[in-house]
């Protein structure tokens, strides 16, 4: 398996005798114990000792802890501390509020605040059409969570999920010039976060929510799209639905199958598998099954839970019903947004011809990507370290862009259908590859062509 | 009457004739008319015509109205266009939000966001203890109005309220380094608000509620510090009672008198007055008295409303009633915190020598400065055009700045004295006089000191 660099990379600082030589046995050491070094600096060399500090990336925790004990070993060498590189990127946070115009002497503070700004506030009471080109509130997006389904890490609450939101908030700035801020709220009942939300939403243009679990986020999501004046996405439904769309449409392309033709299972029927049905059907899919732990969903199930037996009502045109093993046989496309180890590799020779395999559950997929890849015409999953990387940043700043430039008071659904083609058209045909169905998230073009789907507007 | 620039400014495009005579008609004429250049481009030079840009002063809206007319007047002259300076710096919003973090590859990516990010959440689900160091909490503030009393503006909602958010959100950062991000409220009900902030509480350090009135404000910060584990900060109340206090500390120190021995008048019992009087009696003030539309708030009077009644127990312990100038006969101390002009300057004649007047009511003060100047020994107002400006500025970022630095959980009243007392202590000896009790909101000193102050240790 290949290492993903950085996110568990640690900085040793080593205290060894004064030899230089040592900086070789040390990098071949790290070497040595499957480890890759990304920078070795010699901080302090004294005629008694060398002080190195060596960074390096390990695949996981555990894997760090044996490249420390490693280099522990060597002989004239102490490891003086350990540092992790991402804890050392967190601290102090990750995001910041700048000011946008001069405060350098009293004619700035007149202009921006008393008394110039009262004219400003003035002029907005009597032409509330005007808040959002006057203000923030033209560009800017709260982040909302409940911290009840972060990542893959499940319920740990509000404080917890502040790094995730705050990265989601540099990607907003980083991708799409938008001003997001966290908003992590205190309780989990849908009525206090309905009324949360629509109480902060004057100075926002837009609500982005956030790793809110399922089935309360669609509640969540459908009360505050009829209250709010501002467009409401929860990025872990549409956002996701989006970017799978994308990478199907260009899986089709790659095995020559049209999408009303085909035959989709999704297994999971959370808030992503909800949302990527509605959007599969929306455009064109005719015969789309989702599994769940209840089996595959069949309308005429009437043990499921009301969430499922909706899912059910729209999808499963054949009515069958069984194990995923049963669902995928003869299929053509498995979506997985569920769990770790689901799909058993040797099933995928029972789907058709040209098989196509999303295994996109977080840290662990559904399948292993490179034995999925044993069998599957073309495989995706949500890590970095295989190919097509199924990843949300590609859809959210650039939807949000599209929406704040528009000023929508909605989304629809054409607009995340149009979002999705634009993302699958980035890909051209000469690039188009069954290891290549989705542009990398640096791709410069994404959020553009993304913001201008959204807008309806030919990109600018 | 002085020119308060900038606030006022307007930029002309005039199209003129091509004639480079016309600038210097230009800019007489503006002079003329009462106004201050303060920029004159040539925008484009041709031979039939010149284009012109001109910056300039005014004192109010009227003012820039007739500078335009003057200009207008001027033979071979045409305005294009008129800017408002003002308006122009408010488009797109004061603040804006940036990443501290690096995100220009997927290593980046990896550690700010996905999968690094996820073991920062888990480490903080296991060790809450550290959210405020890893994240932004650490440094961030909210800003949260509802609305319903802005500046002098009175209840104009929480949009139009949102520019004045976003620049003390500017100031924050421009002054103490603090991320603070505006909330503005979509409601007035004290039990909703109260909620809201408890709900986004966990992503922030701080709590700087503003511009919500008396007595609802009295209310929602109680309860808010009840339940709430990080400082809350009503600026209109203890920001202003803490600048108040240290400028009234310097102007005693001009005239020669003691906290303890002067007789002190308030005006206007709503929430500024209320705090000013709280901080007054914990620093040895004994003889306060306020008076608000009631007349003077005596505790013998069972007309009062609960909230002056509560006011009235704790103030005029010589149980005085009647009118403001009553109140004010033989009193060392005028503190207006009311409404325009309700002090007529002859009074003054009838405090005691060495009288100080506080005029802070904004825009228009309770006197005209100037005139409260011709009996007062020392004269305060909120006024930037005039000497011994009380503003704000001058105590929150300090105070956020030292809470933050403290983690601290309550603000408490000896914060506060401690507070007023080192801004006060920044003037020294040499540099006090009846025309420089407060320091300049650009003294570099300050923050720093009110820091060190809110945190009880020695300045950093």
């Amino acid at each position: 398996m290949s290492v993903t660099p950085s996110s568990y990379s640690i900085t040793m600082r080593l205290y060894t005798e004064p030899d230089f030589a040592v900086v070789g046995t040390v990098a071949t050491t790290i070497a040595e114990a499957g480890g890759i070094t990304t920078a070795m600096d010699v901080a302090e060399s004294r005629h008694d000792r060398l002080v190195l500090d060596v960074t390096c990336s390990a695949t996981d925790s555990d894997h760090s802890e044996r490249l420390v004990q490693a280099v522990e070993a060597i002989a004239g060498v102490q490891v003086h501390k350990v540092s992790d590189r991402t804890f050392l990127l967190h601290l102090g946070g990750k995001i910041q509020v700048t000011s946008k115009v001069p405060l350098k002497n009293r004619d700035d503070l007149a202009m921006a605040y008393t008394p110039g700004v009262g004219r400003v506030s003035m002029a907005l009471a009597q032409h509330p059409e005007d808040v959002a080109k006057l203000t923030i509130k033209g560009n800017s997006v709260a982040v909302v969570t409940d911290g009840s389904a972060v990542l893959g890490l499940g319920n740990i609450g509000p404080g917890a999920a502040l790094p995730v939101m705050e990265g989601k908030a540099a990607l907003f700035k980083r991708f799409a010039d938008i001003d997001a801020w966290p908003i992590c709220l205190a309780s989990q009942d849908v009525d206090e976060i309905v009324r949360a939300v629509e109480m902060i939403a004057p100075g926002f243009g837009g609500i982005n929510l956030e790793d809110i679990a399922a089935p309360r986020c669609f509640e969540i999501e459908a009360r505050l799209r009829e209250s709010l004046d501002i467009p409401v996405f929860h990025d872990d439904q549409h956002g996701t639905a989006i970017v799978v769309l994308a990478a199907l449409h260009n899986a089709l392309r790659v095995v020559r199958k049209s999408l009303s033709g085909t035959r989709i299972v999704v297994a999971g029927g959370g808030a992503a598998g909800s949302a990527i049905v509605a959007l599969l059907l929306a455009d064109g899919a005719e015969d789309v099954v989702v599994w769940d732990r209840e089996g595959l969903l069949s309308a005429d199930d009437e043990s499921l839970p009301p969430a499922k037996r909706q899912l059910a009502s729209i999808t499963n045109p054949r009515g069958i019903r069984g194990t995923l093993h049963d669902g995928l046989k003869g299929a053509d496309v498995f979506i997985g947004v569920s769990g770790p180890g689901v799909l058993d590799p040797e099933w995928i020779q029972d789907m058709a011809e040209g098989a196509v395999v999303f295994a996109l559950a977080n840290p662990d997929p559904e399948v292993d990507p490179a034995e999925a890849a044993k069998h599957a015409a073309v495989v995706a999953s949500g890590r970095s370290d295989y190919p097509n990387q199924i990843n949300n940043v590609l859809a959210f700043p650039g939807v949000f862009r599209g929406l704040l430039d528009a000023r929508a008071s909605q989304v629809t659904i054409d607009m995340l259908l149009r979002a999705a083609h634009a993302i699958a058209a980035v890909v051209t045909d000469e690039e188009l590859h069954a290891s290549f169905i989705i542009p990398s998230v640096f791709h410069p073009d994404v959020p553009g062509a993304v913001a201008s789907a959204i807008r309806g507007t030919p990109q600018e």
